[in-house]
């Protein structure tokens, strides 16, 4: 039999038993897109939250379900660690001693530098682990908010380690390709500067004004739900992700959003200080430069140009 | 006849023949939903834009169309200005004249303060004139971008002055309903400082975070575009929207906005020094805490709860 006629070829998934550890928004997007593009083998399934557990046996996401990492592992050639930033390393010392020898370890985490340093040093062997961060996901979480084309048309970043075995780089890539995504392989510093600013920074912004609003003692949070058409709803949807995932993305990545912050804040001071001063001109050549960026990302295919993001009209 | 069967009681519209001036993306709204609702007279259509006013033509938005504002309000008893906050004054001279005794003048614009004093010093009679916002719009602008929907289910602000005849109020306040808005009336004051937070901020913000994304020297623009959808992509939306209208918007609020972004600014301050300092319980509390605010704005029909806002799942 040729070697493309072999399922792995077919599939794109070199590997024959997954763990996934963590069923929350993207531990069980990964168990379905899995699935539907064809990964036949069994999907042993970790959670330390009960609930999700059970959610996901109701859900069907996979084929054993385990309070314990380490039994999820047992046995698998490929494994998922889908849990909070600040949970990796631990959960990397976990399953360490069940780790089988030929197991591939690889991650979703959205920080890649403290992530890759607590994995690689906490796993037997760090020439297995492969770094690795969809972008793509929702505000929502636990395993009921994940769906199979999630990373569809998406990119996937791998940040391989100094360490990192190529052939196991490959291996992770194809099977992020066989669930739809687009694959770009990274340094691990450049990863968490560019997200910084892609996503951490509009995170980090979005609950603070939020939080400024509520705050405000002369508008009621009355005014600001019924006149939120105005921009402000915009915002809403990222602040309302998991405050857990996202404490532990800013702990863990604080020197590149420091920097960005501090980037960002200077220049708003600057814009302040134009509304401050009348300077019509410099408002106008701000704003004027940023519309094509929209029209770039509408191109490349991470956004839909539907007006008012597709919301219903009534 | 009995009034109940009168056109305008069925209608809404207690008037006879509209003039709008400004026929962007508001203005073009006003007269589809105009029509779509009910509203048989004539549609005088003003632009100093020939291709709007071209365009408008083509779209068949009105009944007649003129680069002189004050020809197009001449006989028509409900006046509309939809053009940007800082061209409110010149407009209402222009339209002054001009204007029959029983008219009607409204406004669209996104401040009320400047364009509340601007347009009453301008024309003959101030009890006529009553300033009005529809909290609902989009980054596009022009006269194809409107919608007939565009105010249905969102609210429209309208802003009486202390001169303002209650009568008057009364008939802006029917038509508004009529194209399937709801009415909130509201202190000139309040209103400004209301939409300092909900809109007027996230718009500066949306615009700032754009930008220095562009000004990372280390950061491509190929980076940026590709992994935006991480979060940054739902601020490039609102920072498409346009320079003209936005520059007016933020030199006649300046004092509301500048209030606010201070607000802003010194609560970013401590999320930063949290980070700076690792204190996870400070980030997680003020994560937790915006959560709810999302949800009561969908309630409140003002947002969709679709994933990822809709966008199409591949
Ligand atoms: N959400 C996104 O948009 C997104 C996108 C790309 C990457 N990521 C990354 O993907 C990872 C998972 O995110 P998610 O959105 O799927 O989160 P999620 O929906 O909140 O699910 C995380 C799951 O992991 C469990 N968990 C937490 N600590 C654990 C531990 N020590 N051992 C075992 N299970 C543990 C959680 O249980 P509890 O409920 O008990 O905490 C929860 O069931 C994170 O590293 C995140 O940074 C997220
Ligand atoms: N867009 C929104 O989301 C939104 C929502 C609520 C309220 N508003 C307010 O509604 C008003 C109109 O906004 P829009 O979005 O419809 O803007 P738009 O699409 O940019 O249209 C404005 C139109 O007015 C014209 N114009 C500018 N100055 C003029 C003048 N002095 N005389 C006659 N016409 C003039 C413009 O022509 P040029 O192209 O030559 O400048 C353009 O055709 C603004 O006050 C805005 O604050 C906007």
């Amino acid at each position: 039999m040729p070697d493309s006629d072999s399922p792995d070829e077919e599939t794109g998934f070199f590997f024959h038993h997954v763990a996934i550890i963590g069923i929350g928004l993207i531990g069980s997007s990964v168990a379905l897109a899995l699935r539907v593009n064809g990964f036949e083998g069994p999907i042993s399934i970790a959670d330390r939250n009960g609930e999700a557990l059970r959610e996901a046996t109701e859900l069907g996401l996979g084929t054993s379900y385990h309070t314990s990492a380490a039994k999820a592992v047992s046995g698998a050639d490929m494994v998922f660690l889908c849990v909070p930033v600040g949970a990796m390393g631990a959960t990397a010392r976990a399953i360490a001693p069940a780790l089988s020898k030929t197991a591939i370890v690889t991650d979703t985490g959205s920080v890649k530098g403290s992530v890759a340093r607590a994995v690689s040093a906490a796993i037997p062997d760090k020439s297995r682990f492969v770094p690795g961060h969809p972008i793509a996901g929702s505000e929502q979480s636990g395993p009921r908010a994940g769906w199979a084309t999630l990373f569809r048309h998406r990119w996937c970043i791998l940040t391989p380690t100094e360490h990192t075995d190529p052939a196991a780089t490959d291996v992770v890539a194809a099977m992020w390709r066989a669930m739809g995504a687009n694959v770009e392989i990274m340094d691990i510093e450049h990863h968490d500067l560019v997200l910084s600013i892609t996503s951490h920074l509009p995170h980090l912004i979005a609950y603070n004004i939020v939080r400024t609003a509520y705050d405000m003692e002369t508008v009621t949070e009355q005014d600001v739900i019924k006149f939120s058409a105005g921009g402000f709803r915009d915002f809403t949807r990222i602040a309302a992700s998991d405050p857990t995932m996202w404490r532990d993305v800013f702990l863990n990545n604080k020197t590149a959003v420091i920097e960005t912050l501090g980037r960002f804040m200077e220049d708003l001071a600057m814009l302040q200080r134009a509304i401050r001063w009348g300077d019509g001109e410099q408002l106008f050549d701000t704003f004027q430069r940023t519309r094509n960026i929209r029209l770039s990302i509408i191109e490349a295919g991470q956004e839909t140009a539907a007006p008012d993001f597709g919301r219903p009209r009534f």
